[in-house]
C-alpha cells in the first residue's frame, strides 16, 4: 500500500521536506494533488470533513493505513524509521526531532521575511517590513541557525559528516532542502557560505550525490522554486537590495 | 532522578507547557535556572558546549538520566507516556503530537504579534508593524486556530471533552495555557469567546479544576505572565487598541 501524501500542487513548500525522504528512500507514495485522478479537492475535503475524528489543521499530511499523520517534523519521525532515515538509538531519534523542530522554526521565518504581517495579503502590500525583517534575518537569525547546524555537525561523536549518529537521516536531507532554498531565495547573503560552514556545504554536497535523491531532482517530479512557496527571490530583500 | 527542565527564569514563556505537565503528574523535577544551586549560568554553559555531541538550539529542553530533549513538543511527546498524559494508542500519539505541533504553531504567532520584525529589537521599535501583525493575529489566524481546535473537540469520536481519545492529555494542557495566554494578552479578542468556543472554554475550566494542577496554579511557583513573556498584554493590540 503506497504511502499518500497530502500537498498542495505547484510549489515545493513544507511538502518538499517529505517527498525529499520518500524519494531517497523509493518509497511508493502518491502525491495526491497532483494525481490527476485524485486533486487538490480530496484534501480539501479531508481537511473540511466535519465527521472525522482526526482532521490536520493544514498540509502537508500523510495517510498510512489509515493513520493520518501531520506537520514536517511529524511525518518524518513517523517515517524516518520505516523508510530508514532515522537513528537506531532512541536518544538519537529525539536529538534528531529537537533538530527537525530547529529547521521548523527556521523555515517558519524564512517564509516571515516576505510575509511579516499578514499571510492574507500579498507580498506587495507589506514590502517595506519584509526588507526590514528580512534584514534582521539575515544580519543575525541566519548566521544563528546556520552557526549552530555546523556545531552540530562538528561536535557529532560520530564525526560522520552527518547530524546524527553514523548515516544518513530524514534531517540531513531537510537540511539539504533548507541550503537549496536559502541559496535560491538569498544568493548574495548566501554568496561563500561554503567557507563560513564548510560541514553544512559538505553536507549538502554529498547529500545531493545520493542516487535516489539526484535522480528526483533531476526530474519533472521535482518543481522549481517560484514566487509562491516559502522560499522566494525577490532581489531588494537580499543583502545588498 | 528526578526530571531536569532547562528554560529562562522570570517569565513563563515556552517553559511553562512543560511545567505544567510536569505539575499536573505530581513529577518530580528540577528548574535548574530557579534553583539557588544551580542557575541559568548552568543551562547557558550547557547550550555553548563545544564537546558534547547533543547540543540544544535553545530552551525549553529537559534531561533525564543523561538523555536530552528539546523543542516543547518533542519533550512532551517523550514525557507524555510517562506522565500518564498520552494516549495509549499510538495512531492517538501521532494525533496529539500534530495537535501540539499546532499549538507551537499558534504560540509563534502569538509571539510575533509584538514582535514581527525583530527579536533583537524592543516592541517599542516596531509598534506600528505589531498593531499591523495584531490585527490581522486577532481578524483572521486566532479564529482560525481557535475554530480548529473546537471542531478537534467536537469531533472527537470519545465525545470525553478532551481534544485526543477519552482522556486528559499533554495538548488539554497546552491549549489551556494558550487560552490562559490570550484572554490576558487580548481580554477584549477574546470577551465572550465561551459561546463562540464553548468546547475550548470547557475544556479550559476542566483543566483549570484538576487538583495537582489548580494547586500549581495557585502557588508561588506559577510566575505571572509579564510584559518579558510571549503572551503580553499591550492594550494598544487589542481589539479597538
Amino acid at each position: 500500500m503506497p504511502y499518500e501524501l497530502f500537498y498542495w500542487d505547484g510549489i515545493q513548500g513544507r511538502g518538499e521536506f517529505v517527498r525529499l525522504a520518500l524519494e531517497d528512500a523509493g518509497a511508493s507514495y502518491i502525491d495526491v494533488a497532483r494525481e490527476p485522478s485524485r486533486g487538490t479537492g480530496e484534501m480539501l475535503a479531508l481537511l473540511s470533513d466535519t465527521a472525522r475524528g482526526d482532521i490536520p489543521f493544514a498540509p502537508p499530511f500523510i495517510k498510512d493505513e489509515g493513520v493520518i499523520v501531520s506537520h514536517v517534523a511529524n511525518i518524518l519521525m513517523y517515517l524516518g524509521p520505516k523508510l530508514g532515515l532515522a537513528p537506531r538509538e532512541d536518544a538519537l531519534r529525539w536529538y534528531a526531532n529537537g533538530l527537525q523542530l530547529t529547521i521548523t522554526d527556521l523555515v517558519a521565518e524564512i517564509h516571515d521575511t516576505h510575509h511579516p504581517i499578514a499571510v492574507s495579503k500579498y507580498y506587495e502590500q507589506q514590502k517595506t517590513e519584509a526588507k526590514a525583517r528580512s534584514t534582521e534575518f539575515l544580519k543575525n537569525r541566519m548566521p544563528k541557525f546556520l552557526t549552530y547546524f555546523e556545531r552540530v555537525l562538528q561536535q557529532n561523536p560520530a564525526h560522520s559528516g552527518y547530524l546524527v549518529g553514523s548515516g544518513t537521516t530524514y534531517v540531513d536531507l531537510s537540511l539539504f532542502q533548507v541550503i537549496e532554498g536559502l541559496v535560491y531565495a538569498f544568493p548574495k547573503a548566501m554568496s561563500g557560505y561554503e567557507g563560513r560552514y564548510p560541514g553544512i556545504a559538505q553536507l549538502h554536497h554529498s547529500v545531493s550525490r545520493r542516487p535516489k535523491l539526484a535522480a528526483y531532482l533531476a526530474s519533472p517530479r521535482r518543481l522549481a522554486f517560484n514566487q509562491d512557496g516559502i522560499f522566494r527571490h525577490y532581489p531588494e530583500l537580499d543583502i545588498g537590495g
